[in-house]
C-alpha cells in the first residue's frame, strides 16, 4: 500500500502536520505571560503527543537521539498553556509557563541572548543562575 | 584544503552560524512591539546578509528555490529592529515592525492562528484582510 502513514495509530491532529523526511517538526517555545521567545527545538510524533498528554514540553533531542523532557535535570519545566500550528502546518508554537524563569542551558531566561551589533554577536541578556548550580559540575 | 568555508567572502558573524547541510537556518519573526510570533521561515547566507544590509526581512523560499523579499507582492514588509542568535547558533530571531499588521498569506496577523482544542486544530485568529485583496485573484 502506498502512502501509508508512518504511524497509523497517531491521532489525526498529529498526522495533519507536515513532518520532515526525518519525522520531525520545529517547535518554538514562548513565555505565555511576557511573550518572550524562549527557545526553538525539535519534536517527533511521540514527543508532541506526550507534550499534549502530559501538559509539559517534551522535545526530541537530535544530538542524543532520544526524548527530552524539558527540565528533567534542571527542574526548569515548561507547562503548556496553548499549542499552535502555523498556516503551512510545519511549525509548532508552544505558549508555556517557564518554571524557574530559565529556559537556556547557559542559565539565561531565553536562548536568544545574542544580538547582532556592528557585525558582531553581542550577549545582551544576563545570566540568572550559574549553569554549574543548575546541572552540577560533573 | 579540508573544511573550507562554503563562502569565504561571508563575514564572520554569518559563518559562525551552524548552517544545515543545505546551507539554511530557521528564522523566527516576532512583532517587536507586541511580542507576538508572526511566522517562521528559512534563510540562506545571502538572504541573511541582505536582511542585515537592507534592514528588512529577506528569506529563502525552499518551495520556489529563490530569495523571498517578504512583502514584495503584498507590501507587508518586515522592518528589522533586532537580529538575535540562539545559544546553539542554529536559529535566528528577527524582531520586526510588521507593515500592514499582516504577516500571514491567509490575511491574518500571525501564521500561528490554529490552536489545539479537544484534539482538533481550531482557527482562533481573525482574517484582517481577504487574501484576494492582498494578492489579487489571478
Amino acid at each position: 500500500m502506498k502512502n501509508a502513514p508512518v504511524n497509523p495509530d497517531a491521532p489525526d491532529w498529529i498526522e495533519s502536520i507536515q513532518w520532515t523526511a526525518d519525522g520531525l517538526v520545529p517547535a518554538i517555545a514562548q513565555d505565555a505571560a511576557s511573550g518572550e521567545i524562549l527557545m526553538m527545538a525539535w519534536m517527533n510524533r511521540e514527543s508532541l503527543r506526550l507534550t499534549a498528554e502530559e501538559g509539559r514540553a517534551v522535545y526530541w533531542s537530535r544530538s542524543r537521539g532520544k526524548l527530552w523532557r524539558k527540565g528533567e535535570t534542571s527542574g526548569h519545566q515548561q507547562i503548556i498553556k496553548d499549542i499552535r500550528l502555523d498556516c503551512d502546518e510545519d511549525v509548532i508554537l508552544l505558549k508555556v509557563e517557564q518554571k524557574g524563569g530559565i529556559a537556556c542551558h547557559t542559565g539565561r531566561h531565553s536562548c536568544f541572548y545574542r544580538s547582532l551589533q556592528d557585525q558582531q554577536w553581542v550577549s545582551v541578556e544576563p545570566v540568572i543562575k550559574d549553569p554549574e548550580a543548575i546541572y552540577g559540575s560533573n
